[in-house]
């Protein structure tokens, strides 16, 4: 399989996916078409042209699932896939309610390139219990794409420490996951993906993880690093 | 009914329930003794022995519900009913499968106080779609108790000018909320709460609060105000 799975489409001071258009290329290589999911927004025509121009820039051509009459027939036919970030329950409720996630499960397991950012990482992960996102609307399980064996918290951020807000840290958020959860969470740090390539993990971008193991101290991983044991 | 609807259980730089203990004793009134409900944290324990202490300090006995070999029969005998703060979602779920939705409604349509912080406060409104907490577990359905015709975001904040964080602001995260619900919204800062006496709403404590309808320019409240109309 291969995965890029993107903590944020904007970096603070750039436009929409420039951090990391030069990786999305590299990752793409001789593809120049991939199928969008704007599902995670609610204006999807907006979001899919916004998506569009950002991409013929690197000299790809988007098609967005909202297009096709049939939604399952667009995954089938696709040769990439771009799930967009936005509100994490709203995208893995609609993505359920299309019926598309056996699809695009069959379609990356058999090769097909996967980008995510945002909501659109969390939900190739095994599950949503580690969106940041407001839980706007109730999907029919948490359970997500499961296309790796963890989860990924995107956005992640270290406390404040000049905060004065009484609201749990993310630290804490995602401990309390594990008080009810075994699976190993990747705190993602804005500006970082992970690039998956068969058995191998490689931390990339700008800013680096921290990797939340249940009853562990959780470790720092710098860019550049091999994270291979994920999937082991 | 009677509600007290707290933000928080804590204020920066204060004790446990410090904040609200003054009004919390004037809400019980000749009341001596409530009903606690620590299931949003994981220590329920440990959770009920600092809830214990803090009451005593204001001459009020505390039982946790999860002393009762049923549960419903601890609501049934409650004189006042304190729902703690913690993970929403652990606390709606434990509150679906120990089935004690329908008796706690009863009780409180029936004139049983209902003091509710943080995570006891979403749980009290129409549902849990404006928590902040991470989805750690899935509960049955997002409806809370309904106690109340609107819903409450807990911990309100107002964008910091200063960050350089690409997530979502809490008021672009209920905006989102409002593209596919309709209830309206109380943004309840930390210090500040919802005493609720059958048509009376009274907005108490420090800080105020920000009220978002659909499609409507949010309103700012100060400590004091009378928000009756949100019960209309």
């Amino acid at each position: 399989m291969r995965l890029l799975l993107i903590s944020n489409s904007t970096n603070y001071g750039g436009g929409f996916l420039d951090h990391c258009a030069d990786e999305i290329k590299n990752f793409l290589g001789p593809i120049k078409s991939i199928l969008f999911v704007p599902y995670a927004l609610n204006d999807l025509d907006g979001y899919a042209a916004k998506t569009r121009e950002r991409y013929v820039k690197m000299g790809i051509e988007v098609r967005s699932i909202h297009e096709f009459k049939n939604p399952t027939e667009g995954v089938k036919s696709a040769s990439a896939i771009h799930i967009g970030g936005g509100n994490t329950f709203r995208l893995l409720k609609r993505m359920y309610d299309e019926r598309i996630i056996t699809a695009i499960r069959e379609k990356v397991k058999n090769g097909m390139p996967y980008i995510g950012a945002s909501a659109g990482t969390n939900v190739a992960t095994v599950s949503i219990k580690t969106t940041n996102d407001m839980p706007i609307a109730y999907p029919p399980t948490f359970d997500a794409l499961g296309l790796v064996p963890f989860n990924i918290n995107p956005h992640y951020i270290d406390p404040d420490p000049n905060s004065t807000h009484q609201g749990e840290t993310r630290e804490q958020r995602i401990n309390e996951f594990h008080e009810m959860n075994d699976t190993v969470v990747v705190g993602l740090r804005e500006g970082a993906w992970l690039r998956i390539e068969g058995a191998s993990v490689m931390l990339g971008g700008i800013n680096g993880a921290k990797i939340f193991k249940k009853n562990e101290v959780p470790s720092e991983f710098e860019p550049g690093a091999n994270l291979d044991f994920l999937l082991k």
